[in-house]
């Protein structure tokens, strides 16, 4: 059975020149998916025209007549924008249409309203934002990113267990390492919060690494880090804005004179490797998971090939049945996450 | 008058080799200052010795009989260690012989030593951690670094006021910016207590800029950068590894193969610049500010490079006068940071 995206088309910074390109080049390099482009419906027909894909067969276009912007408040994009392309692209998930959705717009409004239209998976209280980290050794997989800016230790145990069935359902480990971010190793270091987190996460069945710092998240010590979402988005945010320093520096030294830039142009398969090895563009696509339904978030931000990315990611969690086996792990361990009520087995 | 600084000789990973050979050449560089090597005095004297430096008359001696380990539990090394480097050192500074002291020993330990000998300035109800990163416009000041996991909007504000009078003597700017650090610049984002602290900010005389994201740290959008130790020690760590993990990504592809090695050769003078410019030693030496003394904490693995650095840091607050200037603040604003009691002027 072919697998349906619906594309919030007109989201994100540069809307349907990106959204549409990236979504007729995914089809080209998947041929059993299929892509619903949600939004104003004369440009996106146009733009699929000009592209002359040989995949816009599998490209459909479906009216919304509303967009939300950027910085709008989420309530209000709840509330009044019930045609928005974002909340139809939502919409068609929840009806069945769709498998997945895939939208650059507003975080908030875009949690606010899968929450709304989806609603959160038995045992979830909310969705957190997962997304995969480049590591010295591969990827690990980091939650919440921003969804959840206080949470219990009941919630950080979700986190671990939603995280550690996405790993297992898209990167084929069986019981991956789940670390919980502190400020030391020691048990005796952190908030009250993560030390009982850390307790509950003993006490599950999970693969629980212990306690791990900011320098493991690249050293790539566990496969998933849990944290609460202030925490986690400003360890991404803090990443984002170094890396990109760190790139600007790299640029200034090589074209500080001629002899540099002369010198750039011999290095530049060398800089290019190094620069396709961290490129953010390959990690864009960010999991609201904890939702009955797949959404991702792209990057505002996100160019063709980065959005393509995301698409890829949602097709990824389709395939590979991720809502399942997080159902089936909540279901497995109903007692420690819903620690009151009696015991069913 | 001279400067004497107290150094716990035999803290950090290297001890000696690295403590004595740092304050020699330390001293050959500031003619006005003198040091107290505090440790095992055999082995200091000899190290002294075999330097052969013209400043060797400006250093002495102070005999400690103990050592406090990395991993000993700070209140353990509080309790039993009377007579270790760190707790001697800290004890020069109160009894005034030295005017600032530098430990690359364990941070928990020279935390709790230091609050308990020094005690806090009025007004502080508990130390911070200070220290500079490098930005793309020049340095930051952030605060707190790992010290407190729990802060009040109390706390979040005396840790501005610190930091402001830290970055005005020591980098001369007459009224730092300050922001706090939050998930989203939306004044509607964040937790309650970071929203508390944005009032108190704005209704004090700082130079509050409002809230700051993780990327703007390295950004440099403002002077100084407010968080609670968590959120701060995360980003602190989150930074050190991924900087490690692209300088190793950087340096593999300058290695993979024999043209890429000549390459690097030319290249040399580029990537050391680039190295140069981010290199974490010259940033060595975080504040803990808040105490009635001068005490700079040196990363536990500097080499004698980094903690020469230190070593300026701890010399330019005391020149630079930064206690007096935090108590002048404090007292000039007794009324936000101490909200209950009489207004006194």
């Amino acid at each position: 059975m072919p697998i349906t995206i619906a594309v919030d088309a007109m989201g994100g910074d540069h809307g349907p020149p990106v959204t549409v390109a990236a979504s007729l080049r995914f089809l080209e390099e998947t041929p059993d998916a299929a892509i619903i482009l949600v939004g104003l419906e004369q440009p996106l027909n146009s733009a699929i025209a000009a592209a002359r894909s040989p995949a816009a067969s599998r490209a459909s276009v479906h009216a919304a007549s509303e967009m939300i912007e950027m910085h709008e408040a989420p309530a209000d994009a709840l509330r009044r924008k019930k045609d928005s392309s974002m909340r139809i692209a939502i919409n068609l998930v929840k009806d069945g249409t769709a498998q997945a959705c895939v939208s650059a717009g507003n975080t908030g409004a875009l949690m606010a309203i899968s929450r709304f239209v989806l609603k959160t998976l038995p045992g979830i209280d909310r969705p957190a934002i997962a997304s995969q980290l480049p590591t010295r050794t591969g990827v690990t997989t980091a939650l919440d990113l921003g969804a959840n800016v206080n949470c219990t230790p009941e919630q950080l145990l979700q986190f671990a267990v939603m995280g550690s069935a996405l790993v297992a359902a898209i990167d084929g480990i069986e019981r991956p390492s789940v670390g919980l971010l502190n400020i030391g190793e020691e048990e005796i270091k952190g908030n009250e919060i993560v030390k009982q987190a850390a307790e509950l996460l003993k006490s599950s069945d999970l693969n629980f690494h212990g306690n791990v710092e900011g320098d493991d998240i690249y050293k790539g010590t566990t496969d998933v880090v849990v944290c609460d979402g202030f925490v986690g988005n400003v360890a991404l945010k803090t990443s984002e804005g170094l890396a990109r320093m760190l790139a600007d520096f790299l640029r200034e030294e090589f074209t500080r004179n001629p002899l540099r830039k002369l010198l750039a142009l011999f290095a530049l398969p060398t800089l290019n490797a190094f620069r396709r090895r961290v490129d953010p563009r390959r990690y864009n696509g960010a999991t609201l998971i904890g939702l009955k339904g797949i959404v991702v978030k792209s990057h505002g931000g996100a160019d063709a090939l980065a959005f393509r990315y995301a698409l890829k990611k949602a097709y990824a969690e389709s395939t590979q049945r991720v809502l399942e086996r997080i159902e089936q792990r909540l279901a497995a361990m109903a007692v420690p996450v819903t620690p009151v009520g009696p015991v069913d087995a």
